[in-house]
């Protein structure tokens, strides 16, 4: 990869799209934020920002890393599409196909929690460390694996968000609010779970409400799940709701305890501050990680 | 691969070691059953059964499939090492390191759950379906990915047996069995928790109890999670529970309603009976894949 060479990078997500063009978290030379609005507006838009550097040949590829549910097998004929999403308006999006058209140049395609977790593989809190893992906690709840340097694609997607937990009724009586879930650790976690919990904004909820031992209790069945059956070597917390950063000692805490031993690894049972970590890259995670997937091309 | 040329096969259990010498399920020259008594009375046995093949240099690779804990850090000094097991004598066996210095030849170690995906994939019912899944569901309970060619070995072993899951104690109070998690997927649904459960012999359960669907529930819940984190593209179910084989159609059900339509997959979703099957390759997924294991290093 030439250093000096430039590529884009788009996190395009379901309130905004985070364009930028550079090269790295120290070179970015132009960013923007284009409203989700209708996919002809805002791809619109996206496009225009783009040609002064795809014309001139400045920049030769981008990455998105884009809100799904997506079709991610290059075999299939809307490869690159946002299929069924409740979000109006952006179904059966040709997200991918449109860009690369309109820009005529070289553009890969990923689920955002994908490129955030490239992201901070390739620049931030789990550079070099493969495998790992980047778990985004807020409006949904995802996971994105790097094995090998890049995202696992099985079948699908990867939809860690859904998997099901022990859930107590006595203690949370609340039933979930996952449309197709219900009490899926989405369905209990995420924010918009919460504001219906409380029928209140999450940002409205205090630290010091006891909600949040619940919170920590889901969030640590889950990722003690996923360390066994992904083990992955350093796992990322992002998302709207690990802002509540107190979460995170709890969340370890609540991990070993549930793990019990089991797990026999140096990391994770003498330095689990540095195994369950907050993203380094901040709120840039996916825009410098769809940078990272553009630079594949080279 | 030369075919003509021929590797053992170790698969070595709690309860007995399965040595073969050949080149694939057609080409098994010979075969022998040790019982898994003490280590230097069995891994004698094991490397006295091989020795005319090594020595004359017939056999230049062996491959072993093991029962865990183990030490599959290759940078360990305790690599390939079965560690803290509860089986007496066992703890702390250097097995790899005792093959290879008898034998002097390569040894290609690993998880008996992931040598029998990597057999099933080889030649049984995931041949060629990247990544897939093997599941054994008896005395323990393991799975083993492969995902491109080989199975996927993160920060340590998958574990993916120990996963939790919704517990409905009304409706099935046994606590569960695991010494470590109580009532984790294993400790609700392997063989000795059926066994602790009933206070009898699994075999003695009739196929018409009722606890069949309680069962099959278990299952169901931990595939719908560990499809959801890791999208194989087939699972195989191996392992003596399901010799019960009405076990198949019941969890199959059971996954289709537990996803309930969220992953989009055909697959999933119109050919369920040709995702979730058992192995092709009988009890002898992981002797083979012990032998594909030892093709490594051709």
């Amino acid at each position: 990869m030439n250093n000096s060479q430039l590529y884009g990078g788009i996190e395009a997500g379901g309130t905004k799209f985070i364009c930028v063009v550079g090269s790295g978290p120290e070179n970015i030379l132009e960013k923007t934020r284009i409203e989700t609005t209708v996919p002809e507006e805002t791809l619109g838009k996206v496009i225009r920002f783009f040609q002064p550097y795809t014309t001139t040949g400045k920049v030769t590829a981008i990455g998105i890393g884009c809100f799904g549910p997506l079709d991610l097998n290059p075999d299939s004929p809307t490869y690159g599409f946002i299929t069924s999403t409740p979000k109006p308006h952006w179904s059966n999006t040709d997200v991918l196909g449109t860009i690369r058209r309109a820009l005529k140049i070289n553009v890969a395609f990923d689920m955002d929690v994908n490129t955030a977790a490239l992201g901070e593989f390739r620049w931030g809190a789990s550079q070099g460390t493969d495998p790992s893992l980047y778990i985004t906690i807020g409006t949904g709840i995802g996971g994105g694996y790097i094995k090998d340097g890049k995202a696992l694609i099985g079948m699908n997607n990867l939809e860690m968000g859904h998997i099901r937990l022990p859930h107590d009724l006595k203690r949370d009586p609340f039933p979930g609010a996952c449309p197709f879930h219900g009490d899926c650790f989405e369905g209990l976690a995420s924010g918009p779970a919460i504001e219906k919990r409380f029928n209140a904004r999450g940002e409205t909820i205090r630290d010091n409400d006891p909600f949040w031992d619940i919170e920590a209790d889901y969030i640590a069945l889950a990722l003690s799940n996923i360390i066994l059956t992904l083990s992955p070597k350093r796992i990322i917390l992002g998302g709207g709701i690990m802002q509540r950063t107190f979460l995170f000692p709890l969340i370890r805490l609540k991990v070993l305890k549930i793990l019990n031993g089991y797990v026999e690894s140096e990391t994770l049972l003498k330095n689990i501050d540095e195994y369950i970590v907050p993203p380094a890259l901040g709120n840039r995670s996916g825009s410098l990680g769809a940078i990272a997937l553009a630079q594949s091309f080279t």
